[in-house]
């Protein structure tokens, strides 16, 4: 999943702005999902909400303006009623240095907010 | 209504992106709305919705980090259906230097998208 | 140019928020100016800005979370020292369906602001 | 420090997109500086440079549109280079209700990027 730096995510620093690498590690879980066989749009039709419980990014280097950005993004460890998404963020044109890192923690829950099991249509694509 | 700029809304030219005014007139509409008796939430929950149709912004000079905001809005004209409000902020400190102006059109409609006569509990905080 | 909605871009009618389409103005404008052959990173490296002074948008049909959005970018109006760019933004699986369209005015300045003529280089990229 | 939830803040469940709480960890850490008799703007000036080195956020209920927060920021652990904020955030309306806490690390470097010991008015300022 590759995403291109424009100007309304950089700050007067000229580098991506620390809340922004949040939407693309949204990004980067959507597609992973999609690759595989549904889409998120499909799951909360089904019923299941995921919400996003704990996030964490640890930043090493800056992206700046007009970098095309890779996001590669891995599901984590997997429980009964929750998961684990990581992410690795670098440059195209530099995959060796590693610019962000960092992960999300979703529960699984019924349309109502009840914490619920993964059902085995999600469990079956995450894994 | 007054907001300080905060790095997540400038550039970096050092400037709040053109974009984030547009939040701005939301923040400055709804304080104008609630000023007048009604909380635009409240305005949901009986059935009617306000959606933009239209959005224009003049940009004469820039606001810049941590500047301290003042967002006047005032509601321009009222049609049958329709409705406008008109936004002007400046710098708290400089209220003689406009910054940018611009403003916003609304549809008015029921909870389904179609279009609908403003109803009176409305127009009356508008007028 | 194409963009997939996420849940970062929509509000809680489930619709992209009237503000986010600037952000899609830019990236469509970035990749045009692109695809003639400099970026606009290259454009600010040869000391020359182009700020936006006028933003506009006509919002005809609501864009939705996960859709695919093509933006379509149009040089418009080119004066001594300034600009437009016109967009239209529709979805790819239904092309015929207007979703928004709007342009944005730039001037051309030094990187000191001062109001310059349109240098050779950037004409040529955009005639 | 307050923040009124606007449309613009949240997504399609209607509760504030979970990104956008680190927007509102900056606003806390912006006035917390400020209220000990300083912004971050003339840190900045003094040519020291505060960057995010890592952000966390823990979700434990959802903030809505319109909910009026409260943004509650302290000065956690200091070292020779760096230092930690630590946030929570409620309801006006509902103080003892936890909505999110988290954390960011920063590290202190100069204007080139270099990390340095944090200087005598920086520190004055944070004890």
């Amino acid at each position: 999943m590759e995403y291109r730096v424009i100007y309304g995510d950089v700050d007067q620093m000229g580098v991506v702005y620390y809340g922004n690498y949040f939407r693309l590690f949204e990004a980067g879980r959507t597609e992973l999902i999609r690759e595989r066989g549904m889409s998120y749009r499909e799951i909360e039709e089904s019923r299941v909400a995921m919400p996003v419980t704990e996030a964490y990014c640890h930043y090493h280097r800056p992206a700046r303006y007009d970098d095309l950005l890779v996001i590669e993004t891995r599901v984590g460890q997997v429980r009964r009623a929750s998961l684990r998404f990581d992410y690795r963020i670098f440059r195209r044109d530099e995959p060796e240095a590693l610019l962000v890192e960092g992960h999300t923690v979703h529960a699984c829950t019924d349309p109502d907010g009840r914490i619920v099991r993964l059902p085995k249509h999600v469990l079956a694509i995450l894994e």
